[in-house]
């Protein structure tokens, strides 16, 4: 029987020595079942029989990726993978990931199940976003995200002054220390530290949620995902702030610079196992089905 | 040049000095400009060449439906005419609602404007719930709200112990005062005060927010609105609750009870006047264009 | 050596079948240590060289009270001895309680440790409420609360009115379901839920904390208990409300009813082995120690 | 009849043009009513028979002084004279603050009454922070904060790990993009955008307010303003953060860093015309005064 999967990716978290243990039983039973295996050049990692390939071309050559680390790993994966929407397994290394949902001592038989064409795919919508200068130039970069972006005062003591627009529209100012855009994979991230609510993936959502906002009444907004978002930072000469995609790339705000977001393109394609069940791992990540008790009474 | 709607009716809320100030010069414009006026009985508002009718049937007989009162009649109006696809437009008695945004200044000039075709139509998706028993009977009653449908434990000493389902997937298990099941409209209303985000009317979206949770992680969670949610009261023999459909429809719950909500078949057709702004309005009721001020430095 | 504790009374929850399990070897354990051992009468329970007593005597009769069950035991229990100002042990029946932290495994040794003088004592404020009626009747009843007062609206689907004063200074008029007054010891009850703070019982504060209140920028507020503080029901003809003292006394309020609280006169004594420690106890009720997830990277 | 002050210090925001419009009457005013007045040098203010006097000999000159500006002025202005007890008044310009409570166009007649010794006298509790770094060595530099302590993450991306401590007890490990350390002065600036409650003045409190915590049931807690509090910075290569004192001191943190806070020896008293009312003063900076609607019914 031919494999659903045949030309099969690996990357993974760089630093972490747990990584090893768990690549080389999972190249090894990717190989005995027959497929072949491109591992990220910068793992330095040989094994024979794979092919080394870079981050930026793994997408392209490969017809699935696994990325092996923490939730974290899987965003930066993320990036290499979407836009070629090549599909994305996330193998954690020991503790459950919103994300990376496959445990090491599963992988081998949820290999075999997805190998076998016995798999969930869901698909998770992404962010681009770019920024425009206050004089009206584009840096020409865009910039992707899986969970969120975030637009923040650089100096952490003196409150950030925005505007927000959908689609052109004025929706409100606001004062705060910064503002959270999310997609429903980002909003169990930093959105839900700042007190948005949980988005169910399938909802084509995007939450803007204000970070320790000085009007009280500032509260998270969600809009539909076909919207355009823009953020502004206010014209005041001391408005200096910093732009983040998925914690992972930075750039800095000057006064008047404009931030906009909007879904991106290509969805990500999470591959999952036959049991996935999102409200499980959302129950369990959330502490839900644990006991917890206030001393109310009754 | 014919008019855009040409048999208009009016509803009202009741008990209110203020509605027949406001009603007269409004049915008085109304005939002026052509139309046929169609009035609810209930009123009791004698005015020549208009015609007297039940609210039940204010839909079928009109092409467009005029709701004078706050935000509550609104949501009673919405009962009346979503089913027959009549479109509604809200007049406020002098305080900027929601949902009813032409001020009694501005009526005149708005219903101009409406009968010329001038108008913002806008969609609003609404609920249908109904009340499966523990023993399997469905009270085969219809339930339908245009804000939230709220299951409440109905000894308020007493926390409430229920299950949450999205298409019979089940979400979590719930200690709390209750739980309310908003649309985007309802967003602004039960749903802000309990915790929940404010959510764009035009994201088709159902939000879940738990009321007092005993645990201080289950936060608000928002599902696609053509999921179907059910909320299963725990069969512990104490397990009583209220269920409340837009704060008007009422019925008692007991233990082991279902109750299944979902999107209503008929979104509620709103009328608004061509300069109609959402967000104009957000600003506007939740204070966000007022200055405000904690005692934060910089 | 003569015990620090010599007739010890013994209060439980009434109607659980694990309470006699745990019952019969903690009496067994006081008579062998040598105590007099006093057993409420409602519990029915009849164990040699035991002395029978009413609730109500219990706490005159004895210089310890051992309550058997969870916090909600305690809670009514303290009502039994606070004014006697017999010192109160909590014993749970297998989970850990705020307030009722001797395990059932850990009882013999942890009363061999407090008979012998080894024990941490703590004062817990209570409160005191009376209610005047809108006809400036007293109903001259006094409710004792070690949690909170809570009043709330009646008919849920109905938002209350309130004013709220601190010693007759007029604090803010309020639209919501209700407001808890809570007590540090309440604080990690339904004033958390409902947004409040932890407050460390060695603070003299109280809380007061409105439910899903109207106004966003309607806070949870701390005063000093020394404070008086008064909720006034809106004299609205629909203002009705509930008043009630840990979920445990209950009375209704009619409009213009004025509900006056203040610290109690006695504080509880709650006496607590000799390792005990609050932050632990917190830690562990409230999850602090487990480890908990969301997909936020880095 | 002889003025309740004699002696009194001018201190004003720098940076602004509407200071002197408001410098010159007061001053005119003060003379004319017999005061000697000192005004502070890095205002370069040249009025006749004025005395120029630095920020930091004000204190011992004065038997009073104002600060002119806002309620950043005024925290500023606190650690010039809280150490002399000399006692403070603020006057705002031209927009109420929380701590600079009397108007321009109020402030002669403000002045006859406290000058004539009529006023309210009310002690401001404070913090006294100090940094122990990792190996040992006490910074020896002392940081007063009349509103707040604040640790936060240095990159904003990157979540913090550290513990607190009250009394070398350990109360928790948190991980969050910093803490707050507030006084009741600071629970309405940038404790309350955190999620903290409102702590009433004359409450001896301190409260500690994680900044978007990653565990949902990490809230604020309050304790007696007695203990000494710690926050030591997780000792993982990567924990940078920053101190900072009423968001105008701010020194770098290394890992393992610790940071003692507790109530300074000194607090501040503030001068308040007489017919100062805090409640007044709340509600109308946190809008509660306002009309806001939610579009909820009944």
């Amino acid at each position: 029987m031919p494999l659903t999967f045949s030309r099969i990716g690996i990357l993974a978290r760089n630093n972490d020595a747990r990584v090893e243990q768990t690549l080389r039983p999972l190249i090894a039973h990717l190989l005995l079942r027959g497929a072949q295996v491109f591992v990220e050049d910068e793992l330095r990692l040989e094994v024979a029989q794979t092919t080394s390939c870079s981050r930026t071309d793994i997408g392209r050559q490969c017809d699935l990726v696994v990325a092996v680390g923490g939730d974290g790993t899987l965003l930066a994966a993320s990036r290499a993978v979407a836009e070629t929407q090549t599909p994305l397994l996330g193998v954690n290394l020991g503790r459950l990931g919103f994300l990376t949902d496959v445990l090491p001592e599963d992988m081998r038989a949820a290999l075999d199940h997805i190998l076998a064409g016995e798999f969930i795919k869901k698909l998770r919508l992404r962010l681009s976003a770019h920024i425009v200068r206050a004089n009206g130039d584009d840096d020409g970069e865009n910039f992707h995200a899986l969970n969120e972006c975030v637009i923040r005062n650089q100096e952490f003591a003196r409150i950030l002054d925005f505007d927000t627009y959908m689609n052109d529209s004025f929706i409100s100012h606001h004062r705060a220390d910064g503002i959270v855009v999310a997609t429903p994979t980002g909003s169990t991230a930093y959105a839900l530290s700042g007190g948005g609510p949980v988005v169910h993936p399938e909802l084509p959502a995007l939450a803007l949620v204000p970070i320790c906002p000085h009007m009280l009444s500032d509260r998270p907004l969600l809009v539909a995902a076909n919207q355009r978002l823009e953020v502004r930072i206010s014209a005041a000469p001391d408005s200096i702030a910093l732009f983040t995609a998925d914690g992972q790339l930075t750039r800095a705000l000057a006064p008047g610079d404009r931030v906009l977001i909007e879904r991106a393109q290509h969805d990500l394609i999470l591959i999952h196992p036959p049991d996935y069940d999102y409200f499980h791992i959302l129950r369990h990540k959330l502490g839900w089905g644990r006991e917890q008790d206030t001393s109310r009474s009754g």
